[in-house]
């Protein structure tokens, strides 16, 4: 006998967990739509050269990779691997495709990508990201645009305490340059400076040291982020939604405050006055008092070439959802560079934060059928069959009972799936051009006209609605 | 640089083809629905050991295959595989959540499978297949419900000239055993007939011989299914939706045959029966005279135990979909048997038949936006995202130009993706508290105040639709 569980960290979905998942879905699309972007799918399935060395060494570790076949498959050689992210793909579109898509390619793909991590609480090894980016644009109207458009969706679905960090790539490189720390080592004091949270200033000292970054520049470095972490929590805004206008104000000494640490380091200086345009244009587009600028936010993906973000909400550990610009991608694949940006919402994670927090509205857990027919016997069956293709026609939803069974049995399993009707059609009503409708919820029987019966339920059924 | 083109055999999907594809699954599921069948979802990823054994060995040949991870990589062994189908995961889906599923499981699935196959027209290597089954019950009540089922998807989606071609694998095991074939000879015997329509019956014979079946068992064999042949061109039923009466005097035709030529055959004879059954209860169902008996349809899956289906058009070597009962898959998972049948229809196929005879609606190749708002300088952007801001919440589709750019090159861009409208807010009309409106297809521009434009949107767009 077989193993009978999916693969480890994969998940099977009932139509339970399926109705949450495109309800999601649902909504997700529908607001990307109303932004003017438009649908791309892609294979599972990437040659494996696609993807090597797009993702960083730990990222390579974790592609899923397929043997070849045949007569190769012997040789243990992967020549495929499946999908990673869906920004990778989308690069390789854009070059492929370039001149058949518009200028500026603004689209949207919600599809399952696969990653060979250690499975955890809302992280699995088969997930769901919806991506949305625009290709061909270098203005910050971009930045703002996605940051408008991951907002709705998450308003949309019933969320209003989840904050979009905001940073840019080269305003960290400046700040670590201007500490000192030298370009080789600005990799490892990231990872240091992300732990300040959890193992204060004293660990990171320690941890700097261990890296290889000492004396001055780790001691302005932590100075740097001491004093970001400080008023970060004066304001107390690090994981409430608050008023746009003290939002704004933070954003502002906040901006303050790398503008002057960075000085005249001139890649990091354009990349705070990007951050700058993203803070003013997302305030027009209604999504400024969701944004919080934090200069220690770095993304793992190594892509990234401007402005990054990441969503975060209080109850949960990891993020919502991420992205940033990324304007050399493109390039890898066509030789030609073509500025793009964009944002990856978790499904995952939405739902398990949403499922948590009894999010989803009731409908979704509605019966599968508004009126099942039941089958008296063998003789009743054809019957039972041409009833259930009127109701159908009529545009019910109807299920029949699958084989012939004692009608007590019948009622029990229309019970259990909570259909609201049930129709019954024995050898007396049918003698006399009759039919049983009984209401599962009042328990109340009556019979009818077989002529009548579809007229009765559609009636029946719009006034429980 | 890195190659651009999807994997051999797979392919990406630009808008207008994915907006093709929900097209088709939206009526698919929504057909599927209203026959009561609830949505499940399984992983892209399944253990080897899963889905090894179940296809034949043909089919084992073309699972991709993924290789194991981390230390274990180097070994070139395989321990995960790509979905082949969708029939295997949800019978390992039955026997591990035998007690949390309904008594009767009424499950549709619209998912990828990948097969490692040669690429041909309409046959690819990741392709859709949208399967509807019902477990745990043995009545042919279930084979009318499918057979309608697919038949109410097809019709609904324009569809009128398609074949359901029916037969039973008991009854060509009967057919098989009365002429004398032994059982280890039955699947080859089963190829040679395969090609009688392409060979004719001197190159069925030579191949049946060069197959160790001679004698009088190729001769019983072919004489039977020369004469089904001959009933079949008599009747010019192979590829024409016949008047339900025609068709029904057909199947009668063709069932008095099998009868009479599988005589005492218990199994074959039992096989029989359950045609009858099913014709008349597809009858019933409406979908009768859809139905034609093909005593020669055997299909590649070697896990069916019954009735056998398979749905063609004149225009496609192809089928359009197919399916079966398999009472002993689950069991093979579970160690206790339950009766399941089941229909999958091949989205791909669907698609390339409907794109052929131009059967999509118009309205799938609409434009991304209503609107599109022009973006006049830097110091107009943050009113213009304010205005997209405006006409999103009263529900448009709008598009924000995504840089400022002279004002030519705008127009020329939602003229080139189809937007019916754009907006203009230059400094003269910021300065009167005005906004210019462009009629794309008219070519007429009107000036109005800021404050109207959104209702003036909103009544130009239904006028339009």
């Amino acid at each position: 006998m077989a193993k009978t569980q999916p693969a480890r960290g994969m998940r099977d979905f009932l139509p339970t967990d399926v109705r949450r998942r495109e309800y999601v879905i649902g909504v997700v699309r529908e607001v990307y739509e109303r932004y003017g972007f438009e649908p791309l799918e892609t294979p599972a399935v990437e040659n494996i050269e696609t993807l090597l060395g797009k993702y960083g060494e730990e990222g390579n570790q974790l592609i899923f990779k397929i043997l070849k076949r045949g007569e190769h498959e012997k040789t243990g050689e992967a020549d495929l691997a499946l999908r990673y992210d869906l920004t990778v793909p989308l690069a390789r579109v854009v070059a492929e495709y370039g001149d058949k898509l518009p200028k500026f390619f603004k689209r949207y793909q919600i599809q399952p990508v696969w990653r060979a991590d250690r499975p955890a609480r809302g992280r699995f090894r088969e997930f769901y990201q919806c991506d949305v980016d625009i290709c061909g644009a270098r203005s910050m109207i971009v930045e703002a645009e996605l940051c408008a458009a991951v907002s709705d969706v998450l308003v949309k679905l019933g969320f209003n305490d989840f904050t979009i960090r905001l940073n840019h790539r080269q305003v960290l490189s400046g700040v670590l340059a201007q500490a000192g720390v030298t370009h080789d080592k600005q990799a490892d004091a990231l990872v240091a400076l992300d732990k300040l949270d959890k193992i204060g200033a004293e660990g990171v000292a320690k941890e700097l040291e261990a890296r290889g970054i000492a004396g001055e520049a780790a001691f302005k470095l932590l100075r740097f982020f001491e004093g970001v972490a400080g008023i970060e929590r004066a304001a107390n805004l690090v994981d409430v939604g608050a008023p746009g206008t003290e939002r704004a104000a933070f954003n502002a000494d906040m901006l303050g405050r790398l503008v002057e640490f960075i000085g005249p380091h001139d890649a990091g200086a354009l990349g705070c006055e990007e951050l700058r345009q993203i803070l003013q244009y997302a305030e027009a587009s209604g999504v400024g008092a969701r944004i919080k600028l934090d200069p220690s936010l770095a993304r793992g993906l190594s892509y990234y070439t401007g402005a990054i973000m990441e969503i975060n909400v209080p109850d949960l550990a990891g993020s919502l959802g991420g992205g940033g610009r990324y304007d050399n991608l493109v390039g890898m694949f066509s030789g030609r560079d073509i500025p793009a940006c964009g944002f990856s919402l978790g499904l995952e994670r939405i739902i398990v934060v949403m499922t948590e927090r009894e999010m989803f509205p009731a409908e979704l857990t509605s019966a599968p059928a508004d009126v099942m027919v039941t089958v008296w016997d063998e003789e009743a069956t054809a019957d039972a069959l041409a009833l259930a293709r009127e109701l159908r026609a009529a545009g019910l939803r109807v299920d029949v009972y699958p084989q012939t069974d004692k009608l007590g049995k019948q009622f029990k399993y229309a019970s259990a799936l909570g259909v609201p009707f049930v129709v019954v059609a024995g050898p007396d009503e049918r003698a006399r051009g009759e039919v049983a409708l009984k209401d599962m919820r009042s328990g109340e029987q009556r019979t009818m006209s077989r002529a009548t019966i579809v007229a009765t339920l559609q009636e029946s059924l719009n006034r429980k609605i």
